[in-house]
């Protein structure tokens, strides 16, 4: 549908519409929009994606993304470090520390283990998080906390085996499952009710 | 939420954040996943924003952007230049020529009268069809091609009543309303049902 557009324009609409999520409508949105911002716009958002590497580490503990390595939580005296919450990306880091409730440290996995996309626990962080339990005799609770996928499963069974294995007795946990927070049961899932009646807690 | 990501991150999701129809967590998303491309990736993309309007030009005659001044539709001997479609935007003209069942050419309005946003007729390019309909004396057709909105029908009353009180007989004519093809009656709003009785035709 850009057939009569100005190469400027269809350029950077081929570049939005290659990002997830953003179709080719949309693109052209978005490139239509930026057009009308002023150019000084255009050079700040255009530095910001040339440089959005630049001074970013990856945590050599958990690789979670900050600006310095080991990140600010792995770095922080108020965490506890015996408890490691296991996530599948660093979006996932974000999302539970802005509860603001959790004091543990993270473990970022990279993915998920999944053998149709060729990802198998080598590709992953799996390897670093056993070094981690077992050099730390001290260590108190797992929690993983991957997506309640089909992949997200199997990889907290995989690696609740993998723990086990280790002989150590860690205490490995998995997050809650069930509705979530005003949510509408009649608008639930089978899959959500079902996890939600074998989750059910005494009151 | 991003209290502990990196810099970088940080300033590229708040651009993002600032396009329409990106709220912050899509953001996060596209930043995180313009992180894990390749620098060239970023390097090509950052050029496309800073260079979106170099060379990009707007018709002079029917406000369209293209390479060259006049545009591609209204440099063709192909086009019927006494018909002229009006419309709000350039992703309006875009989406008519996806159709190719178009002939005639364009005049872009730049939107659509809305007091509550202070837009009148002349922030618009109406003051331009005006000339460019009194300078023909061999035009046939006006067809105003405004979304169906409060607005765009506020705009499409307006354009007619002026362009009548020309005093030329110019014919006006509006696209279209009804059910969209492939549309459900059951989840058409009353709104739209109205329309497609009203615009019903014999068979």
């Amino acid at each position: 549908m850009e057939s009569s557009l100005p190469k400027g324009l269809k350029s950077l609409i081929s570049f939005f519409d290659r990002l997830p999520g953003i179709g080719p409508k949309s693109a052209a949105r978005l490139a239509l929009y930026l057009f009308q911002t002023p150019q000084s716009f255009l050079d700040e958002f255009s530095t910001a994606v040339n440089q959005l590497k630049n001074e970013v580490k990856t945590c050599s503990i958990c690789f979670n993304l900050d600006d310095s390595d080991p990140c600010r939580i792995c770095s922080s005296e108020k965490r506890n470090k015996n408890r490691i919450c296991v996530v599948e990306r660093v979006l996932d880091v974000l999302a539970i520390e802005s509860t603001g409730k959790y004091t543990g440290v993270y473990h970022v996995l990279g993915g998920v283990i999944n053998p149709l996309a060729q990802v198998g626990p080598e590709e992953l962080t799996v390897e670093q998080l056993m070094h981690k339990i077992s050099d730390n005799p001290e260590i108190e609770e797992i929690i993983i906390a991957t997506n309640p996928t089909l992949e997200g499963e199997a990889t907290a069974m995989y690696l609740k085996k993998k723990i086990d294995e280790d002989g150590k007795g860690v205490l490995v946990t998995r997050i809650g499952h069930g509705l979530p927070m005003g949510a509408d049961l009649d608008y639930a899932d089978p899959g959500t009710l079902v996890q939600a009646l074998e989750g059910r807690r005494q009151l």
